[in-house]
C-alpha cells in the first residue's frame, strides 16, 4: 500500500513515530510537559543539524558575500522598542467569561459564540497581548531592567550591522545570516512543531542599494527553491503566496509567503520580504548611532535596503518529515519508512554482521563500519534480532542504505570476497557490491 | 619579541583583537550593550563551532554509548524545584547603603568596608539572590505560570533519561550529551567571556552502576585531557583541583575542577563530578515517574549513578584564544598572531593571486581555491593590498596556511607549473609545493 493508496499522513502518525523512535519528545515530559516546547532526541537532533548545516553551507559557507553571526538571545530592550516589537508585537486576545478559555480575536469566526463551550454572549472585548517573554536582569527586583527574550533572530543582525561593516568592510550587496533560538509567548501553541513558544530560526538579511532590490529579491526567491530541492521537499507541496499590497506590513514593498501542504492544511513555511530601509532606519534612530553605508568609490552615504528571508527550523523539519512519511507493504508485511533525502537522513547507513554470534563476521563488519565512518560518522551498528527486523528499524528512521556482512564477504565464495549486500531503503532491493563501491554510493548520495 | 619576552597576554589585548577582527562583540553594542551578553561575529562563530564540533565528534559521534539531545531552554518549573535550584541556586548578596553597589558576600574580604566607595559600616546584611531568570508563560499576567530559563543544560538531560531508555534501550554504562545555552543572572558579570549571563555549555551525564563509578570517573578524566590536547591547550596552563571532601556538594562524592591559567588568574575551566544517584532520585521524587533502569539479564531495577563532565563553551574559547595569542617580530616588523591548532582555526587557509590586476592569475587562484574547498569550505580569498599585508591579516586571526599563486604557477618557469607558495603562520616560512601537496597539508593539519 503506497502513501497515495493509504491516504495522506496524519500529524498523529508523525508525532507517534517521533516519540517512539527518539526523534522528538514533548518538553519536560515527565513533569507533564510545558506547552509549546519540545526536546530533540538523538535522531531528531541529527536531522535538525543536517537541515541547518545544509542551509549554512548553501547560503553562507559557499558564498563570499555572507557574514554569519550568533548574537545573544537577551538583548538590550531599547532594540525592541526601536524595532516596534514592544509596542506592536502583540495578538488581540478574547476571553470567554464562562469557560475562561482565550482565543485570538483574529481567528474567531463568530465573535458572539464561544468556540470552546458554545455559549453565546460570553466573549469579552479583545485585549492586546504582547508575545515577547520578559524577564529581569540585574541584582535585585527593585532596580533591575526588564529585558526580553528575542522574538526573532533578525534583530541580532541589525544591531550588528555596524560591527560587520567596521570589521570586514564588505562591499554591497552583502548579507548577514544567523541560526538561533527565538521565543514567542503564543496564546495557543499547537500542531506539534508548527506553533511553539521556543523556536529556532534561520534568517538572512541581505543588504542592497535601493535600486537593486528587485534583482536581489528574485535571486533569494530562486535560492529558497534551490534549498527546498536540496532538502527533498516535493515541489507540488510548496506554494508561493504573493502577499497583496493591502496586506503588506507598512515597511514592506513586497512579501512572498512560501506555504507548504502540511497534514493539517496549507500553512506558512518560510518568508521572503523586501523591507526597504525600515530596520536600519529604526535602529539608527533608536540607538543614535549612524548606520549608513559609505560607498568608497562614489563617496555616497546611505542606509542600505534589505531583503529578508526567514526559515523556521521546526516548520522545515516538520515539512521534511511529513513529505517523507510512507507506508507500504514489503515482503508481505506492512512497513513504515521515511523516504528522506540521504543528505538530511540522521543515519547514512547501517552496518550489520549477518550473525552476531560469529566473531569473524562481527570483526569484519566492525572494520567495514570504521572504514565507512571516514565517509561520514553517522554509520550505525545493529546486530540485534534477525536481519529483516534490523532493516525495518532503519527504514522507519529513514536510513538510505543497509550493509550486511556475511560469509561470502570473508571469502567463502572466493569471487565474492570483500563484497557486501547493499540494501536500498525505498525499494527494499538488494545488490552485491564491493566495500569500496558501497562507500562510493554513500559518498555520492550525501554530497 | 616572543610572547615570553613581551610578558603574558592581557585580557584587554584579547578583547581588542576580538572586536577589531570580527570575532566577538559586546551584546547589543549600539544600544550601549547589555551586561553579561556577547555577540559572535563570523570568525568567533567559526571558532566556537569548531570547538563544539570537536567535542561532539570526540564524545558523541565516535562512540556508541552516547546519546546526544537538544532540550528546550524553557522547562517546566517543577524540574527546577526537584533539582533544588528554586530553593538553592542563589548567591548571598550585600548592598552598600552609601554607594548602592552590591557585592557577593562570599567575595568580600572585609565585611566592614565597602570595596567600592570605601566607607565603613555601610554594608548591609546578606540577602539570598536566586540566579535563575524567571519569565511568565501563558496568555495573561494573572494566571500564567512562572517558568525559568534553564541555569544549566544538565536538567534537560535528566528529564529525558526515561525517553532515551524507552526509545533506545541502551545498556549501562551509557551517556547523554548536550550543547546549548543556559542563563544565570550573575550579580557582577565580568572578565569578558568568563562570567556572563547568557552562556553556552557542553555537558555529559554518564550513567553507571554504583560499583563502576570510579573507573568511569577516571575514564572521563582522561577524556577531558584528550580534549584539551585536541584543542591545543598547553598542558602547563591546565591544572586539576581535587575538591576537598568538606567542600563537596552534599550529593557529590568526588569532584575535580579543571582550572586554567587565564590572563586574570587561575580559574575554573571545566568540571568533573561524581553525583551519585542524586539527580535521578530527585527527578523521580519530583515527577512521580519511575526513573529506574532495568538490567534485562539480572532483572535488577535501580537508579543509575552519574558522572557529570561540564564544559563552558565561552570559557573554553577564551582559554584557546589566551593560550594562542602571540606577539613577535617578523621581517623587521612587530606582528600579532594566533597560534591556533588548525582544527579549531576559523579559516583553514587563505588563497591569493600575487597580483589582483592579472586576470590569468586571479582565474587560476580561484580554481585552486575551489579545489581546496573540497578539503574544507573555510578557505578564504584575499587579493587586497600587498601580499605581506594579506599574510599579516591572516596571522592575526590564526589562519595556519597562506597559498599564493604567481606566474610560475601558470608555467612561466616550466618545472614550477602548478606549484604554489605555501606560507606557514607561526614561522613565516615559505615553501614551493604542488597544488596537491598543499591540499594534503591542509587535510592532514585539520584531521
Amino acid at each position: 500500500m503506497s502513501k497515495e493508496e493509504s491516504g495522506a499522513v496524519t500529524l498523529e502518525q508523525i508525532v507517534s513515530l517521533c516519540k517512539r523512535r527518539g526523534l522528538i519528545f514533548p518538553g519536560s515530559e515527565i513533569y507533564g510537559g510545558l506547552a509549546g516546547t519540545f526536546d530533540y532526541g538523538p535522531l531528531g537532533l541529527a536531522l535538525k543539524k543536517n537541515i541547518e548545516n545544509l542551509w549554512w553551507r548553501m547560503f553562507v559557507d559557499m558564498r563570499d558575500d555572507m557574514y554569519g553571526i550568533d548574537a545573544a538571545i537577551l538583548m538590550n530592550p531599547k532594540a525592541w522598542e526601536a524595532s516596534g516589537h514592544v509596542s506592536g508585537f502583540s495578538d488581540p486576545l478574547i476571553e470567554c467569561s464562562n469557560c475562561k478559555n482565550r482565543f485570538r480575536a483574529d481567528h474567531l469566526e463568530d465573535s458572539n459564540v464561544c468556540p470552546s463551550c458554545g455559549k453565546t454572549g460570553t466573549l469579552g472585548a479583545p485585549r492586546q497581548f504582547n508575545m515577547m517573554f520578559a524577564t529581569k536582569a540585574g541584582a535585585s527586583e527593585d532596580d533591575s531592567a526588564t529585558v526580553y527574550l528575542r522574538p526573532e533572530t533578525a534583530g541580532g543582525m541589525f544591531v550588528n550591522f555596524k560591527n560587520i561593516v567596521d570589521s570586514f568592510h564588505p562591499k554591497l550587496p552583502f548579507g548577514m545570516a544567523q541560526i538561533g533560538k527565538a521565543f514567542r509567548n503564543e496564546i495557543a501553541p499547537r500542531e506539534f512543531l508548527f506553533r511553539v513558544r521556543e523556536l529556532e530560526q534561520m534568517e538572512i538579511e541581505y543588504f542592497v542599494s535601493e535600486q537593486d532590490w528587485e534583482a536581489a529579491f528574485e535571486a533569494w526567491r530562486s535560492g529558497m527553491h534551490a534549498y527546498a530541492k536540496a532538502l527533498g521537499l516535493p515541489t507540488d507541496q510548496l506554494h508561493e503566496l504573493n502577499v497583496e499590497a493591502e496586506d503588506l506590513a507598512h515597511y514592506s514593498k513586497r512579501t512572498i509567503d512560501f506555504e507548504f501542504d502540511y497534514p493539517f492544511g496549507r500553512r506558512e513555511l518560510w518568508g521572503l520580504a523586501y523591507r526597504t530601509d525600515f530596520d536600519l532606519g529604526a535602529h539608527q534612530s533608536g540607538s543614535g548611532q549612524k548606520l549608513e553605508y559609505l560607498n568608497e568609490e562614489t563617496g555616497e552615504k546611505f542606509l542600505p535596503h534589505v531583503i529578508e528571508s526567514s526559515f523556521g527550523v521546526g516548520r522545515t523539519l516538520l515539512a521534511v518529515l511529513a513529505s517523507a512519511y510512507r507506508e507500504d507493504e514489503l515482503g508481505g508485511e506492512k512497513r513504515v519508512y521515511l523516504a528522506l533525502d540521504p543528505k538530511v537522513a540522521p543515519i547514512k547507513a547501517m552496518v550489520s554482521p549477518l550473525l552476531k554470534n560469529k566473531p569473524e563476521l562481527v570483526e569484519k563488519a566492525k572494520d567495514i563500519r570504521t572504514e565507512l565512518q571516514k565517509v561520514h560518522p553517522a554509520i550505525a551498528w545493529d546486530d540485534n534480532g534477525n536481519i529483516g527486523k534490523r532493516y525495518r528499524r532503519q527504514d522507519e528512521i529513514g536510513t538510505p542504505f543497509c550493509i550486511t556482512i556475511d560469509f561470502d564477504t570473508l571469502g567463502e565464495t572466493p569471487e565474492l570476497k570483500d563484497t557486501v549486500t547493499l540494501r536500498h531503503r525505498d525499494t527494499g532491493d538488494q545488490e552485491r557490491v564491493s566495500i569500496a563501491e558501497a562507500a562510493g554510493r554513500i559518498r555520492q548520495a550525501i554530497s
